[in-house]
């Protein structure tokens, strides 16, 4: 198709910005147009190289926001920060220059859990006529959308189970570091009461599936665990004694009169064997899926590159993947 | 949520169409305002007794089509036949009543590669404000939008195949029938040949995932062959001895540049063992999904009664599963 090609703005370079970026800047549709990010040490470089190709772009990496967000582009790939009201007034910077916004943002991948911020959100897209999507591999997809589309062939659904598992030794150091690779079991738990461990987006993976099933819920919860070295483990960057913790496992629930209606079970460690994703549904019919071959990066970045499209096409305001059509590699 | 009942006019009442009104009727957020089958056995009836509810549901079943479409209604369930062209004057009179379709017509789930008759459906639903969508859990599901959504976790996908085995033994006389159960292999193919045993879809499905994913195919194929019983099979209806077909195997492909991108492997008999779905994604990264529990009776009912939300609330025109947002079970 001779169509035109689709300007993309890169808002954050980490791991994972730069990886959505790589996808984006491969595929013949798209073309990055700006990039930003506050780290000193990329400003002024050309982003090619700040993401690893070996040739440039003829872009250079911006520190500075305001200036990057008055080209003309379509979307903003935006991946900054996993707490939506921290990233809210970045969001609003871009919402104003008319782009619309993919973003990595975990809370933002369904943001009416958080209250105000977003029905703030919401109505500045609106006004400004561009839509905003929070997605991403987990929460965005594995854990919501996937098993949402799931239900979608059964008469009836009673509960709705999901299990991830990632195999954290082949992920890059600073996940490996987010999720307590290496600590003390005691380390782990100071640093979990402090937020400092946790991954982001049980608790909006349960409320996007509930809100889509249209499942009423007395109260989200979220627990959370170190993961614990039996034998000794190795991986690029830590080696880990017996006793100490190899990653993390957390719960989310959906409770509905004191029953677990929605029961997320994520474990993140550099043990964990294969990664895999399970979903089970007790409804009618009785479906079991598993699949194999989901990669938390790759796909991460996969997710936000292939919403590019649906979120350009979509009707203005904020939207969650419930609300588009299906995505695809495209 | 205190929403407003959706009304549903039930259009042809066979195994399928009884199915989903069977769904609806159950539903708290559907009521069914109208029921149209062209079989004078059922005229006159209680849509209740005629789709084996035990208590009856105050509408009758009526012959006469045009003065059930009158009805105030905001979606028509159509479940009459495979071929596009021949249900064509039907959905053109619904259409025409101002009513949104959610139709089981295999042909119509991906009805751009039939031609002019998707451009005239399209055009008269935009004309008359309704939303037209083809759907059903094969295709319309299991070997299209699933792969599809599938897709979106890579960066890149060279191949997509997809395996889909259904165990016809539990399934209804007419199915079991239609897949040529008890027949001669002589048999079999002299009514292949005149496309008298047939699943309709595969090229559907096939067309479907190439079009979502901007693939363009030199050509799409289609092979049918017997499935032979190796020892004796029994089923409540059929017999079946050794060297007789106990059901079907067809294969539909995406052939470009000479390769097939697409595989779509459907096998369904009496000897299958248990059903399963699988998908292959050739890509970046690799991905093998294997789904257990789906029924095709079960599960084209919830499909097609899973979309009529999304239909309702979707823009004017002919829709695809890949143009809506995602069922789920609501």
């Amino acid at each position: 198709m001779a169509s035109k090609k689709i300007r993309v703005i890169a808002f954050g370079l980490g791991p994972i910005g730069s990886g959505i970026a790589r996808v984006v800047a491969a595929r013949e549709g798209f073309t990055i147009v700006g990039a930003v990010d506050i780290d000193p040490a990329k400003a002024g470089k050309d982003v090619g190289s700040v993401i690893g190709f070996d040739h440039p772009m003829g872009v250079p990496v911006s520190g500075d926001a305001a200036h990057v967000l008055k080209k003309k582009a379509d979307v903003v790939i935006h991946s900054t920060g996993s707490v939506l009201t921290q990233v809210e007034p970045q969001l609003a910077a871009i919402i104003r220059a008319r782009h619309n916004i993919v973003s990595t943002c975990e809370e933002l991948s369904q943001p009416w859990t958080h209250g105000p911020v977003a029905k703030r959100i919401d109505a500045l897209a609106k006004k400004f006529g561009v839509t905003v999507l929070g997605t991403g591999i987990n929460p965005g997809f594995m854990m919501d959308t996937l098993p949402i589309l799931l239900t979608g062939v059964c008469q009836q659904v009673s509960c709705v189970r999901v299990r991830r598992v990632v195999d954290a030794s082949k992920r890059r150091l600073p996940l490996q570091k987010k999720i307590g690779t290496g600590l003390t079991v005691d380390e782990f738990k100071a640093k979990a009461a402090k937020k400092e461990i946790r991954h982001v987006g049980l608790t909006e993976s349960v409320a996007l599936v509930a809100r889509t099933l249209n499942w009423k819920l007395d109260k989200i919860e979220e627990t959370i665990e170190p993961v614990v070295a039996s034998t000794s483990v190795k991986t690029e960057y830590f080696e880990v004694a017996p006793g100490f913790v190899t990653g993390v496992r957390q719960f989310g629930y959906g409770i509905q009169n004191g029953r677990r209606v929605i029961e997320l079970d994520l474990k993140m460690c550099v043990d964990a064997g294969e990664s895999v994703d399970e979903v089970w549904l007790e409804g009618k019919p009785e479906i079991h899926s598993v699949i194999h071959g989901v990669h938390g990066d790759l796909s991460t970045a996969a997710v936000a590159a292939n919403s590019i499209r649906r979120v350009v096409a979509a009707p203005p305001g904020l939207a969650t993947m419930a609300d588009i059509p299906i995505i695809s590699v495209a």
